[in-house]
């Protein structure tokens, strides 16, 4: 059975995504030297966010109800308003966003299809899923990137809007339980690749050490996760 | 032959449509007896603006090149950020949102099937077009409706960002001259029904001192149109 390393118990120190507004200094020092260059990080974050954009977008477009359509639209401007924030960050700091971002787009896309689910609902909680997992990773991934850092984590710790999200799910899970198993396996089948999405953001390989590093973050990462699925009634 | 209203000269009083930011007063006067109340006024603002995102969404899905799907993503930002502001003040205003915008629903959803073209390209004319002669429409009724009115104007004179949809289609032209005479003829298809749609938002039917009232308005529409087609290169 394979054991992914963030399965495992980490009996040594345990660092700490910091919570929302929080200055935390042990992720950055030990994510400095794993983090990517900041053109990296910032056409990743980027087309992220973008990303999240146009699955809201196809959502409203294929929900009937209004009430949804209107709800969903506010979780598809907070995500559009992230995008539009970083890009203009790039832009500002003399680069071509589009340039920046090309390089990621052939990988996040497949990443992308394959959190689709064959309903609507599925691909919602992908939505509420990947991008809670990772706007916390990248968020943990900015204190290394001194001011520009700073100002990213300020962009990903904006409003996201995705409580409409929760109450659909949740509304949907109550007319009818057989939901919830679905959805929780559903849930269970993105974490996986959330999290390879987030490691392979990482610098080349990870040695032996730099796993131990980065361990805790991703423990971190499942812990919140797993608050998240839990809000919603369903086993992380 | 049939001879649309706007098309007769108009020998009487011409009335304004104010340019943005002043305060014009003839237009609001004459207006005022014809002007929907105001919640219906609310709901068809708010819908339209959802219906141009709409569009502009699954442009930007079916657009391969990043750098247009980027600049199309701020044109959609613009469309959906007036419409939440127009759904916030809706709510502002103890009613509900969803209920304000769905008497509009069949209707505005006819005529926004009506504008999508067979290539993108049209597609986008049509948000140009109409989304342009729409916004000016409701920003000459708003005065119509006091504070709240102003608030929509404001709201109305919000960047909207579709400077992209400009260039991408005098690039189309540029690259290609058939796109010329097909985009023009598009655009002439176009002014009927945005024009039919405007004037569906007046109350009732109108009588013969109730047209000549608003024909210089739709004049005036006719002439900001004939401006926007006359930047790209096409003939009104």
């Amino acid at each position: 059975m394979v054991r992914w390393f963030w399965q495992r118990r980490t009996p040594g120190r345990v660092l700490h995504l910091r919570s929302r507004g929080e200055v935390g200094d042990a992720t950055r020092v030990d994510f400095a030297e794993l983090a990517p260059d900041v053109s990296t990080f910032l056409g990743q974050a980027a087309y992220l966010q973008l990303g999240y954009f146009e699955t809201l977008s196809e959502l409203i477009a294929s929900t009937p109800e209004l009430a949804k359509k209107e709800a969903l639209s506010r979780a598809a401007g907070a995500a559009l308003t992230k995008h539009q924030d970083i890009v203009a960050l790039i832009r500002e700091r003399g680069d071509d966003p589009t340039a920046v971002m090309l390089p990621f787009r052939e990988e996040l896309d497949a990443f992308r299809r394959a959190t689709h689910g064959v309903r609507p609902q599925e691909t919602l909680l992908s939505v509420h899923i990947t991008a809670g997992m990772l706007d916390d990773f990248y968020y943990a991934l900015a204190t290394s990137y001194g001011d520009t850092g700073r100002r990213v984590a300020r962009i990903l710790q904006g409003d996201d809007d995705r409580e409409a999200i929760v109450d659909i799910l949740t509304d949907a899970i109550a007319a009818d339980e057989q939901w919830r198993s679905l959805l929780a396996l559903w849930g269970r089948r993105l974490v996986g690749d959330t999290l390879l999405i987030a490691r392979s953001a990482l610098q080349g390989s990870l040695g032996e050490a730099e796993e131990k590093r980065v361990e805790p973050v991703f423990t971190e990462l499942m812990g919140a996760h797993a608050r998240r699925m839990d809000a919603m009634g369903l086993a992380a």
